[in-house]
């Protein structure tokens, strides 16, 4: 049990004590959900998705596991949402139904909620908009709000005040004195709560290893510029479907060079007439042409905003490198710019996309050739410092980052002067108790990855995962026996049928062998009454020694004993 | 068919025509392996492998086709080896059974084949060593050699003087003045070759897009001492199983900071046994320590190198993360350094390492978060421009890279002066002619990937890949019905089996309803002689239509029918 004894808190009303329970957004970098407590009363902040890795083949999405609210729901006053990115708003068509409670955010982000919900057929008079300057009070909780920079407008902080004094949660943010939309994070109220005392900070720590400050998000245009000036073709831009100041600086820059402007992807093309009908864009009347349009326009004066910077394989960019997308066909003078670095897990999909553009003559520009095509939402380590020395809390919660990006946080923060105790180390599910000037880790729940795969929702477990893994680097044989049920004899041939294992053709001297044994096993130990449980054990087994022996190769092992 | 025009080549003998093919090398970074061919002569260089991405699941690895060698082996006069990475030797044990020729390299890395062959239980006499200095007549090709700095001591450039004229196959190098190995690259006889004149360069190009120069391998030392110091308990340094000379500074490192030292993991402690063999390292004696005597020491007298630095999950630094290592037990005051960068298929599962080492309370020191723990050993741009410079060959073949590699390495070579036409721009599998003062594309032989999994070689192909990822997506789906070969009716019940699609436990009513479909179906269209493909395929249509109502997912469907 780790206990944080602080020095110094202020002005509490150490009556209610406050639990707080991240479900997602600890050591992962998404999934965001974090659950504020007290006797009477729950608060939620963000409700995001998490993205399948090698381990959850076939997974289109991981949510939140909410377990721990299934008993509370009467007592939840609200989810308030951060901002408009699916790692912090995505879980909600999933979640939403089963609490119905209040969501409460910004206007773009309420625009985002509201098109997501009206796809999932979910009714949308829940979705409350806030004025950066409401305050909202739920039961034990007092919520205000700042503005952020971030890579989608509309971003904030949110102070809660609550009996133990005020925590502010600041998810994902960045400090740029001149962002594209003009929302610069509001480091005077920032300072104003660091006057009042702040006992806990949550804060977003995923690019703590980045040295220095963060460019400015208009250092962009002037690469679009000179991209769409080099580029006698189409000019192709892709980023992520939300950055809505990048469509922007995408629209200026289309306008400056005489080019029409077509919206290509789902996704995109929803949140751009979002952001365009709540007036976050400023969209020259005549410039937006329809994506079946393009091919009537020259290709020197079109400039395509596309879906697929991460190289999805089903994205429209990846699907026009393929010769495979109805309205986009790419040709030799055209050019793709990359306006958004890969993550990890994506790098390699991203990689092969820009080599199958390369390999069509196309001129691509990507970060590793190319500068100022990208910069980061998140705040590199000199804005990190600034706002912890604004607001400087008696403890710190680094959240939305991984491990090693946690511990980098502490080391930071050490520097600065705090104790090491003062620096929340914590994971998902842990219940974090704030009672009489302490933080104490008081107990852990479950949370386990809920997946969601076609319409189910937590269908797809463990086994079901393993059982896919398995198959993937192995294959499936089934075999197949008939027996007669009162006789306990074979009465018909063994079959064996394979899948990924080998191609059946090339092996059918192995397959018959394995039939061999199976049928000498069965001869030996099958009789009347035998237990249909212990053949099935006896043909996997067999059937396994054998083929590892001939190959090298553990393939699921089905037997299907059919009695007759 | 494309066309190249050099203004100039020099003393060619232009009687026989000179052919090069690559089967493996091009456009992709691993699996190098050329063929050179006049009428009567055949030689080859390099022999590697590559290693399986996302849409090769359960494949170990993939060697090159050499189908286009199959009924010319009688003019195969040998393998030439540059140097001793898996991505130029690999696909020997698989590929060599089938020539049977012998194979010429430099010192260590003959004695890095002898234990792969050793391994595979194959004769090692065909393996002949080389000196730097000596050249080799092979029919038509006289061979000779020069030094080159690369991650692992011996390699080489290769010198080829054809009828045609000279051609210089240059894989994997740097320019690195103060190496560890002492192995400087040979730029003097370099030059000389310029000089002579050169009508072709084949030339690693993948780190084309890293600006300046790398820094020298010694820049590294000083780290692993830093790192020493600061730990209390063990230090464990990871890095590529080859990298003999950043052994060496681990080694030089532990003695200077009084550290035993234990080698851990099969293909290390191979690697280091050849090198430590034929003297390409310098062990000051005592100083290794066998690795299951690793608890008999104090922490923080130890030094292990251990295998795993791309977070590879059967790794024996996985296996120690996870606490299943027998010998290696780690705790708090342990550290770990990578002196390996992530290559973009392996990022996430190094970063997961890392988390999961961060999270046992170690300090990690990888390069986001520390500097000086690896460099590259391929050429960065200034280093290249060097090489060319120095040969100023006639015409540049860029190998080893992507296509956008090869894409970007044309553009430099074209700020040199090049004319695009003098950079080849081709495919493995392209039949290049050198004839008449002219480099021509004559021809395609088709190479695909073949696959290595467990003892099968090329018996895993595409249709085998397709259901193993059809599998892990979706699953599979088991139908089994028995049917009387004489009446043709049903003479059980429907049988429904499926892993990896859903639960089964939670998706009884789902089956149920899908076993009554099936039912439904059969009863209605099968009857004596009916053909059981039709009944096959009939299973197939109607469950997949009802599974991707119920499930929007789309498992591999297998029907069985068992005639009784």
């Amino acid at each position: 049990m780790k206990s944080f004894k602080p020095t110094f808190i202020p002005q509490l009303n150490q009556k209610q004590p406050l639990r707080i329970i991240p479900l997602g957004g600890v050591g992962d970098v998404t999934k965001n959900m974090y659950v504020y407590e007290t006797d009477q009363d729950i608060i939620i902040i963000d409700c995001g998705v998490g993205f399948p890795d090698e381990a959850m083949p076939g997974v289109d999405l991981v949510i939140p596991d909410i377990s721990y609210l299934k008993d509370k729901i009467n007592k939840i006053r609200g989810i308030i949402i951060t901002h408009g990115h699916e790692d912090h708003t995505g879980g909600l068509p999933y979640i939403w139904p089963e609490l119905q409670v209040p969501i409460y955010t910004q206007r773009l982000t309420a625009g985002f909620i509201r098109a997501k919900f009206t796809e999932h057929n979910l009714p949308k008079d829940q979705i409350k908009e806030l004025k950066i300057d409401q305050t909202l009070d739920l039961g034990s909780f007092k919520l205000s709000f700042y503005q952020v920079s971030h890579s989608v407008p509309d971003s904030t902080g949110i102070v809660i005040r609550t009996p133990q004094g005020i925590i502010i949660h600041q998810a994902d943010f960045k400090i740029d004195w001149t962002p594209v939309s003009g929302q610069v994070t509001d480091v005077g109220k920032v300072a104003q709560l660091g006057k009042e005392g702040v006992l806990l900070l949550l804060i977003d720590c995923l690019r703590v290893d980045k040295p220095g400050f963060n460019k400015s998000e208009k250092s962009i245009e002037d690469s679009f510029e000179k991209a769409a000036l080099e580029t006698k073709g189409k000019l192709l831009i892709t980023m992520t479907s939300s950055n809505v100041s990048r469509m922007q600086q995408a629209i200026n820059v289309a306008q400056k060079t005489g080019r029409k402007v077509a919206i290509v992807g789902r996704s995109f093309e929803n949140n751009f007439q979002v952001a365009r009908d709540l007036g976050y864009l400023s969209v020259p009347p005549g410039i937006v042409v329809a994506s079946d349009a393009i091919s009537s326009f020259p290709a020197g004066k079109l400039l395509l905003l596309i879906a697929g910077a991460q190289g999805q394989s089903d994205s429209s960019l990846a699907r026009a490198a393929n010769g495979e997308h109805k309205q986009v066909k790419l040709s030799s003078g055209d050019s793709v710019v990359f306006s958004a670095d890969p993550i990890p897990s994506t790098e390699s999909a991203q990689n092969a996309l820009i080599d199958a553009l390369s390999r069509l003559g196309l001129n691509v520009y990507y970060s590793a050739v190319a500068s100022d095509l990208h910069v980061s939402g998140h705040a590199a380590v000199e804005e990190l410092r600034l706002m912890v020395n604004l607001i400087k809390p008696q403890f710190l919660f680094p959240i939305g980052g991984s491990f090693r990006h946690m511990e980098s946080f502490s080391q930071m923060a050490q520097e600065m002067g705090y104790d090491k105790k003062q620096v929340l180390n914590i994971e998902n599910g842990d219940v974090l108790e704030v009672k009489n000037e302490e933080i104490k880790l008081i107990t852990r729940v479950e949370v386990q990855n809920v997946y969601v795969d076609g319409l189910g929702i937590g269908d797809v477990g463990h086994i079901v995962l393993r059982d896919r893994q398995k198959m993937s680097e192995e294959g499936i044989v089934v075999v197949v026996v008939s027996v007669d049920i009162h006789t306990g004899q074979l009465v018909s041939e063994v079959d064996i049928i394979s899948r990924g294992f080998v191609f059946e053709e090339m092996a059918r001297d192995l397959l018959e062998e394995a039939k061999e044994i199976i049928r000498q096993a069965l001869q030996k130990h099958i009789h009347k009454g035998t237990d249909w449980r212990f053949i099935r054990k006896m043909i996997e087994d067999s059937l396994e020694k054998f083929l590892y022996q001939a190959t090298k190769r553990r393939p699921l092992i089905l037997p299907v004993v059919v009695e007759v």
